[in-house]
């Protein structure tokens, strides 16, 4: 399901309070496991619709956990560290604007009041204490202004690292079966593939039903969610490629 | 490299003036493309490296595609549904709040307004105002003590087509040069690998430069990082996917 706003909720489960860094590691969890579990497990199902070489199939899991992992860290990292580039240069902005423009300062504090039917005198306290206080005025514009949160140091490699992992572990799953294909302890694909959909829609499940309990969602309901993403997606997958094979 | 905060400015270009609703479609097609450009590349070419046989690498490119765009679209629809239940949850509990807790409501202004130092004498007219006007003193809430801002409506729908689409849209691309390979115009899989580098890098360096230009981080810098996640992502699964079979 990648990274969603309902998300946001995972890392700031208390608002206004702050950062918490470990609940972004939960995220960055979330968002791994998400894919991993959902992508791979679809790819073996579609490929086992129309392959009968289990070695094929492991490979192509192989494959694609390999390259999900890869564009999902790297991506996360370059984003991670894009954003805190971002926060450093609106904050450099505005740290030189509160000193060197103070006029116009003080009048998008009067327009974000304006937006809440707040008139210009009783805005005028407020502004009046944030001039008294450069950091807490730079602060206030940075979250009112620009909606900007300063981003946890060291964030971009510890988040590439928790996705990267958290998407491998997770597509490792729904290819364990076909891994046992070759070792003559599952007799082909076919078995390999039931083994694989029990054990992957449980995983997704469970970990659905964790997830919706961290957002308040419901563990139920956001368990079955998260099984039936990754039940249609194998669903479609395999009806995808069994056609395209048939016709070939 | 999926949804990440960065991405909020292309929803959000003008920050605090709203809600655009072609800027959230651009985002989505953002979020489709770059995963849709990536993966599928990535996975042709890990199976490059280890199978010989174009219609099963054609056959893994579109099991994937089926899957991710499932997954990515079927995810976001269900989050974005979860991300309006969530707003007017809320919504209805602030709007229970400012007439039934007025004083547990005005303490939270006064706590809003203390994490930037402003005294309670120098809030207390912004809280009069606002408790002059419900729906503002509601909306208020909405967006600084909670920090949510209003989904658009019939997002959810709009968003995991368009998601899905530029997935799917993306994932044709490094595909098409092993389609000719069948068709006897390409001689064999590597040469469509060639192609395949060639067109996908190409298109990720474009997407992302268009990318970087909408955020304002450059484009020539974010047109070579998109090529780097992509091309490395398919780096890896074509030295693993070979590991792998020499191995067997």
């Amino acid at each position: 399901m990648r990274y969603t706003p309902e998300m946001h909720d995972i890392a700031h489960p208390s608002h206004v309070e702050g950062h918490f860094e470990s609940s972004e590691s939960v995220r960055d969890v979330v968002i791994g496991l998400s894919d991993g579990l959902t992508v791979p497990f679809a790819l073996a199902a579609g490929l086992s619709g129309a392959v009968s070489n289990s070695h094929i199939i492991v490979l192509a899991g192989l494959a694609e956990i390999a390259a999900g992992s890869i564009a999902m860290g790297l991506g996360g990292y370059l984003a991670a560290r894009g954003d805190a580039e971002h926060y450093a240069s609106e904050l450099a902005r505005e740290q030189d604007e509160v000193i060197t423009r103070p006029d116009d300062e003080a009048e998008e504090i009067y327009e974000i009041f304006a937006q809440y039917s707040v008139p210009r005198a009783a805005a005028a306290p407020v502004l009046a204490a944030l001039q008294q206080n450069h950091p807490a005025y730079v602060d206030f514009m940075m979250r009112f202004e620009l909606g900007l949160e300063k981003p946890a140091s060291n964030r971009a490699h510890r988040s590439a690292l928790t996705i990267a992992s958290s998407y491998i572990a997770g597509g490792l799953v729904p290819l364990l079966p076909y891994m046992f294909v070759g070792a003559a302890v599952l007799p082909n694909t076919t078995t390999a593939l039931g083994f694989s959909v029990i054990i992957t829609v449980l995983a997704l499940a469970l970990f659905g039903a964790l997830k919706g309990r961290l957002l308040g969602t419901g563990a139920i309901r956001s368990g079955l969610q998260t099984a039936l993403i990754g039940g249609a997606a194998a669903a479609a997958a395999y009806t995808l490629a069994r056609l395209l094979n048939s016709h070939t």
